[in-house]
C-alpha cells in the first residue's frame, strides 16, 4: 500500500483553511487528495475518474467561495470526494476503519457544506434554482452553484432546470464539468455542440446554453489550479445566471484512469500498482446468458431486435452485444424516459425493443411505461436489474420496481428463478405481440433448474413442494429462502408445507390460489422489495373475504442508507427462523 | 346554430382527395374545417385554439405527404381534429349523434393514419425517432414527421428526444408549431430564443435547434396555405433530421379564440355567437377555498410560501393567487419533474412550496417525489387534483396517484372529505417540518362538515357512524358512498354498521384497526382510484393474519377510454346495492 502523503491535508479541516494556502501548497493538496481517493477506492470500491478529475476545481471553489454561505450542489455527487475531504471529512478517506463513516454521495446529515442526499443524475440545476429563489425571497445573499457533468446533461430534468434557470434574474452559477464522458461515451446532438465549443475555446456559434438564454463562459484548462481560481474569482457574486463550461480530464493524475475512462468510472477493490481487480470476476452470469441469447437471436432470426439502454451498458454486459450487432444496439444517453418512448416508437413499427434498466433509475420513466407502452399495448420487453433489498446507498436502492410496474395495467411483470426460466420467459416475451413485458432479473449466483412452461401470458403458479397447512409464494431469488423456510418448518414441527414459484408478479393465478384454500390455513408471500403496493398485498386482498390467513414478508416501507443486509433481513423477519416463528404465531 | 358549409369536405374522404384540390378549394376547406371544429366543441366541449391554428398546416401536410406511408405523430394530439376530419372521420364533427364516435386525441384503433393513443405532452419526438429507426432497420422508406407545440418543448422528454434525434442520420421532420402559447403563456429561457427566431425570420444566432445539431428552417406564415405547401414540398423526403419551425396563430379564424387564447385552449360547451359558457360556473369550489386561504396566508404570515404549477394554473384557479402575490407564484412551464425538484431546493432553504398537480401529469415526476423530496424529508406540500375514476380520455385518467404516492417512504398522503378538513390539513401541512405532505382534493361539490383534528402526522381514523359487524373505511369523496352503504345495509338488514373516514391514505391507524377486530367480522374499503397497490390492499395486508375479512372496492386495474361513469361503477360494484350484496355474501 502507498504511504499517504498528507502534509497539506493535515492543515485543512475546513474550507477556511483552503483560503490560507498558496498556489504551490494547493497543487500539492490536489495530489494528496488524489492519493486519498485512490487509497479508499482501491480498498473498498467507489468512483475514481470523476473524483480525480475535479480535484483542482474543488480546491479552487473552496479557495474562492465561502461555503456554506455560498452553496454548491453536486449533480449525482459521486464526484464529491474532494469536497468532502476539504470540508471536515478527510478521516473517511485515510484509515480503513473510518471509511464507512463518510458516504459516497453528499449528505446534509454529514456536513453543513452538503445540502441534499443525491444519487440520480440531472437534479442539481433544479435544486439550485430552488435554493437561489429561496435566497431571493428571503432577501439574503450568497452564491448558489450547481456542478453537473456533461453526461448528466442529457437528462430531461436537467433541461427543464436550465430552461427555468435562465429566467431567474439573480445569481446562479451552473458549472458544466465537461470531461467528454458519461459512464461510457456520450450520445446525442448536444455532445457535438459541446465538442465544437471545446474545439473553439467556447466561441462556436452553436451554443446550447446561449441558445437557452444564458450568459456563458468557457475554460479549457479545468485541471489548472491558477486558471480555475482566476475564473471563479471573475464570476463570484455575479448578479445573473451563468453557465461556466469547464473542460477537465476524467481520471486526471492517475494514468490508468485516464487511459481506461470507462473502467475507472467506478471500481470495486483493486491493486493500485497493477490496476487489477481484487475480487473474482467472470464466469456465467444472468447478464452473459442474456447477451449470448440475444446475439444468437439476431444472428439466426429474421426478427428485428433493438437492445436499448440509457448510459449504463456495463451493468448488463451490453458491450458484448454492441460488438456483435452494432446496428441493433442503442445507448440513448442518460435519458430513461426517452429510452422507453423510443422503444414504443420502434415497437409500433414491428421492431422488437429490449430495454435494459436498473430498478432505481427506471423510476424516472413511470409515465412513459404507462402512457406510451401500456396504454398503447406495445410489445416491448424490459429487463430490470438490481431489484432487491440492499446494503447500498439510499439513492440506489432497487426497492420500488415491483409496486411501480405492478400499478400499470397491461404490463406483465415476470420473475424468473433460474436461467432456464429466464430464457424461456425472454423467448416467449419476444414473440408475443399483446403488450409490454418486464422481466425482473434474479439476484445472486446463477441458478439452474428445469423450466416447464413456454407461454407466460397467464402463467400458472409452479408448485415446487406440495404440502399442507401453509403455502409459501416465493418470488424470484427468494425461492431459495422459501425452500429454507419449508426445511425449517419441517425441522421444527415435522410438517411439510407447500412452496410455490409464482412466475409472474402481476398475473394472479386465481385457480391455484382458490385450490389452496381447501388444504391450507395460511399463505405466506416472500418478495425482495418494498411491501407497500407490492406482490404480497395483492395476495392478501385476493384472500380478503376467505378464511385463509395471509402473511407478507419483504421490506418495510422505508429508506435505508448503507445498512448491512443481515441487519435489514433481521428487521424485516426475512430469515427462515423468523418467518417460521411468525407463521406459527399466525396459525395458533 | 350555424348551418355547416361542407361543400369541399363532402368531397374529402381520405388524404388522397386532398391532393386533388386546388388552392382556392383548400382555402375553403380550411374554413369548413374550422366550422366543423367549432360545431362540435361548442356543443360538447373540446380543444378550440390549437385546432383552429393548424387547419392550413394539416391540409398542406396531407396535400404534400402520403399518409400513412408517410407517418405523422401529433404531440398530445389535442390539435388533431383537422387531421381526423381529413382522414375519414369527419362524421365525428358534423352531427351531434356521432360526436362520441371520434375521440379527442389520436387513436390507432380509429384509423391507420394514427399511430398512438396520446394525451400527455412531449412524447412525439421520441416516438418519431423510434418509428424512423424502425423504418431504417427494416430498410423501408417514407417520411416520419412529428408535430410538437412550443409549449410542449419545455418538457424534459422532448429534450431527450431532440438530443437523440439529432444523431439519427436519416429522414425525420420535426415540426415545431410555434403559436407563442402553452395553455397559458410560456415560461423559460427557451422561449426568449423562440421569440428571437420569430423576430428574425429564423436567422437569430441563438438557435436551440441548431445548437443541438439540427438542420433548421423557419416559416413565419404558418396559416398561409400556399407557403405551407411550398415549404413542405421543399423538405419532403429529406435524408436527415430537420426542425421546421412554423409560426401559427392559436385560434386563427375565430376572433374570440385569437383574442382570448388561454380561455379558448379548451372550452366546455358554449354559445358560438357570444362565446358564453352554457354550463353554470362560479360559486365556491375547493380551488377557490384554497386560493382564498393561501392569499390570506401570504398577506398575514411571515412564512415564505411559493405556489408552483407546471403550465396548468387554470385547473386550480391559481391566476387569482398570481394576481394577489406575483412574487410567490411560479409556473415552470410543462416540466412536472422540475416543479418538484425546484420545490425541494426551495424547501431546503426554508421556503414552503405548495405544488399543484393533476393526478395524471404527476406520473411524470415519480422519481423527483421519491429521490428529491422524500429521501431528503423536505417539507413541501402537494395538492393533487383529478384523482378519481372517470369517464374521460384514457390518457387523462387520474387513477394511479394513490398507488404512486403510497409507494414512497416518508410521504404522508392526506384525503380530506370536506372544506373544513382540507383547510385544517393544509394549515397543518404548512407548519410541519418533518417531510413532504400530499393532499388529495375531494371530487364533486364542496362538502361542509365539522373537522375535529389539528395534527395529521399520524391521524386517527374518524368514526363517522359507530356500529358493528361491518366497518366501512371510505376515503375522501367516497365517504358519502360509505354513508349510503350504511343506509342500504340498514334498509336491507336492519343492522347498523360502522363508517370511518381514514383521513390519511398512507398513515395506518393500527390501534383503531385492531379495536375493530373485537366487534366486526368484515372491513370494507372504498377508494376512488385503482385498487392495485392502493389503500385497500394495504388494509387487507394489515388484517392478513386475523380473522377479520376484508373487501376492497375501487377501480379494477385497467385503462378505460370515455366509458360512462355509471358503467364503470356497475363494473366495479361501486354502488350501495352492489357493495351490500358483496358484503352479505362475504359474511355468509
Amino acid at each position: 500500500m502507498h504511504t499517504l502523503q498528507t502534509t497539506i491535508i493535515d492543515k485543512v479541516n475546513s474550507p477556511a483553511d483552503v483560503k490560507t494556502l498558496n498556489l504551490v501548497e494547493m497543487e500539492q493538496l490536489a495530489g494528496e487528495i488524489r492519493s486519498l481517493v485512490l487509497n479508499k477506492v482501491s480498498q473498498v470500491s467507489g468512483h475514481v475518474g470523476p473524483n480525480l478529475g475535479v480535484a483542482e476545481l474543488t480546491i479552487a471553489f473552496h479557495h474562492v467561495f465561502d461555503s456554506p454561505k455560498d452553496k454548491i450542489v453536486w449533480d449525482v455527487s459521486h464526484q464529491s470526494y474532494p469536497h468532502k475531504i476539504l470540508t471536515g471529512r478527510k478521516h473517511g478517506f485515510v484509515d480503513k476503519e473510518n471509511f464507512h463513516s463518510v458516504t459516497g454521495y453528499t449528505s446534509q446529515y454529514e456536513s453543513e457544506h452538503d445540502f441534499f442526499t443525491v444519487g440520480h443524475t440531472s437534479t442539481s440545476i433544479s435544486l439550485a434554482v430552488g435554493m437561489a429563489k429561496a435566497r431571493d425571497l428571503k432577501k439574503e445573499t450568497g452564491n448558489v452553484v450547481a456542478l453537473i457533468g456533461d453526461g448528466s446533461l442529457s437528462g430531461g430534468l436537467a433541461f427543464e432546470g436550465l430552461n427555468n434557470a435562465a429566467e431567474l434574474g439573480s445569481n446562479l452559477i451552473i458549472i458544466v464539468n465537461d470531461n467528454e464522458m458519461s459512464i461510457d461515451e456520450n450520445f446525442g446532438g448536444l455532445y457535438r455542440s459541446l465538442a465544437e465549443l471545446r474545439a473553439t475555446n467556447g466561441e462556436a456559434a452553436n451554443n446550447p446554453f446561449r441558445a437557452l438564454g444564458f450568459d456563458y463562459r468557457y475554460l479549457e484548462e479545468g485541471n489548472d489550479l491558477a486558471k480555475m481560481i482566476e475564473t471563479f474569482q471573475s464570476i463570484k457574486d455575479i448578479d445573473h445566471p451563468i453557465v461556466l463550461h469547464v473542460h477537465t480530464e476524467k481520471g486526471h493524475g492517475y494514468e490508468k484512469a485516464t487511459q481506461e475512462k470507462t473502467n475507472y468510472h467506478w471500481r470495486s477493490p483493486f491493486n493500485l500498482e497493477t490496476g487489477e481487480s481484487l475480487g473474482s470476476a467472470g464466469g456465467e452470469s444472468y447478464n452473459s446468458i442474456i447477451m449470448d441469447y440475444l446475439i444468437k437471436k439476431v444472428d439466426e432470426d429474421e426478427m428485428k431486435l433493438a437492445a436499448i439502454n440509457a448510459a449504463i451498458p456495463g451493468m448488463f454486459g451490453l458491450k458484448a452485444f454492441q460488438a456483435a450487432h452494432p446496428e441493433h444496439y442503442f445507448d440513448v444517453g442518460i435519458a430513461e424516459g426517452h429510452s422507453i418512448t423510443f422503444a414504443a416508437g420502434l415497437a409500433s413499427q414491428g421492431v422488437k425493443p429490449v430495454v435494459f434498466h436498473s430498478s432505481t433509475f427506471l423510476q424516472r420513466a413511470y409515465d412513459q411505461l404507462s402512457h406510451d407502452l401500456a396504454i398503447n399495448e406495445l410489445p416491448a420487453v424490459l429487463i430490470i436489474s438490481g431489484g432487491k433489498i440492499s446494503s447500498g446507498a439510499v439513492t440506489h436502492n432497487g426497492l420500488f420496481d415491483i409496486p411501480l410496474i405492478k400499478s400499470i395495467p397491461n404490463f406483465n411483470y415476470l420473475a424468473p428463478t433460474s436461467k432456464e426460466e429466464l430464457l424461456a420467459m425472454l423467448d416467449w416475451a419476444l414473440q408475443q405481440e399483446k403488450g409490454p413485458i418486464a422481466i425482473r432479473l434474479p439476484n445472486g449466483p446463477v441458478v439452474s433448474r428445469e423450466n416447464t412452461l413456454a407461454d407466460f401470458q397467464s402463467p400458472t403458479y409452479e408448485i415446487i413442494r406440495k404440502g399442507k397447512k401453509v403455502a409459501v409464494l416465493a418470488l424470484s431469488s427468494f425461492l431459495s429462502l422459501g425452500e429454507r423456510v419449508a426445511e425449517q418448518m419441517k425441522a421444527e414441527t415435522g410438517e411439510d408445507i407447500t412452496v410455490i414459484n409464482p412466475r409472474s408478479i402481476t398475473e394472479v393465478d386465481a385457480d391455484t390460489l382458490k385450490e389452496l384454500e381447501a388444504t391450507h390455513d395460511l399463505v405466506v408471500t416472500l418478495e425482495d422489495g418494498s411491501l407497500a403496493g407490492g406482490f404480497g398485498e395483492q395476495i392478501a386482498s385476493f384472500y380478503g373475504a376467505s378464511a385463509v390467513k395471509v402473511l407478507n414478508f419483504g421490506a418495510k416501507k422505508e429508506f435505508t442508507d448503507n445498512v448491512p443486509l443481515e441487519t435489514l433481513y433481521e428487521q424485516f423477519h426475512l430469515t427462515p427462523e423468523l418467518i417460521v416463528k411468525d407463521m406459527l404465531e399466525a396459525l395458533a
